[in-house]
């Protein structure tokens, strides 16, 4: 491996992305690989005092506001964190990137999809994940087990859930190649196994 | 008047433009408009943290990260401050806004200008500045104007306030209709009676 890979992991709040990320990385770990874990907003530096901003602020967020302050946390996370450690060839695993904006902001809350790919490539000078792993869960499951401690997005309602749900489904559909969709309703043992025969083929 | 005016007031720092926007508001108030002051970036609450982040962050703050911070604030301020104010029928006097961004961040950083108006045009949803006074300054008169208490912005060199400074005479011809420039070696007094008659004709 000339260069690192850069995998995605993404999902509606409750789906266990975090969980197959963590066990994955163990897993790359054991084999020798150089791994990084790192999450969108909010892995490092400034990027943890937007994501308290974006997460916890307790005034009006215009949704335009909303955006720019993601692709900020975005630009910083992917020219200083991502970027190095791919180049360095290292295995970057990262909770949530630009589907995420996609799903949330685009589908969610309806602001223009091209306009926001626009802002996306902007914000990660054009890199593009190896491979990003959706895991679907349906709305119920997805709330329940978000439980009763919401931050500002997971408080955004049901049915916005079901749109950013449909909204990564669709982006799953427009990307099949890099966009691979796992079922969150299998066993975390059974994910963990699927995931791992889907990156087995970019060691 | 029906809607009211949105007046804005850029310049490299130490151009003296704050003064003339205060003397204006005092002025515009004593003729019994209804006047608000306020500024790109920082004016009020998330605004204010996005300030503190932009002028005084002490790590690396990446170019993209920097734009989408300066577009996120501007977001912010036009949904929730101006544009509620001009509806209202109040004259707003802003203290940078979507000059700043070409100056700094396009000319000076050398961002593609035609990017940082599409990016600007999303952050105002196509609200444009009635009138744009622009106070030009001499880059050393700039530089000891400011003095030795410089934020992350003025110290970034004679250099790069060289290239903002022309950047901004540029925007300046190519929209002469909109913004007007001032010739900041003028007394206060001299300027606070160029910028009255330069608005009248608006009130």
């Amino acid at each position: 491996m000339e260069k690192g890979l850069f995998i995605t992991f993404e999902g509606c709040d409750g789906c266990g992305k975090t969980t197959q990320l963590e066990l994955l990385a163990k897993y790359l770990n054991t084999q020798g690989f150089s791994v990084i874990t790192t999450r969108e907003p909010g892995a490092k530096g400034l990027g943890v005092q937007l994501r308290e901003i974006l997460l916890n602020y307790d005034g009006e967020v215009s949704s335009n506001c909303e955006s720019f302050l993601f692709l900020a946390d975005r630009a910083q996370h992917i020219d200083t964190i991502v970027k190095p450690a791919i180049y360095q060839g290292k295995i970057v695993l990262c909770d949530r990137h630009i589907d995420s904006t996609a799903a949330y902001q685009g589908y969610g809350r309806g602001l223009d999809i091209d306009q926001i790919n626009y802002l996306n490539n902007i914000a990660t000078s054009g890199l593009k994940p190896n491979l990003t792993l959706l895991f679907d869960v349906d709305t119920e499951t997805s709330m329940a087990r978000v439980g009763k401690n919401k931050d500002r997005m997971e408080s955004a309602g049901i049915e916005f859930q079901e749109k950013v749900r449909r909204g990564y489904l669709e982006l799953a559909k427009a990307e099949p190649k890099r966009i691979r969709v796992f079922d969150s309703r299998k066993t975390i043992e059974q994910l963990h196994q699927e995931v791992l025969g889907t990156i087995a083929p970019l060691l």
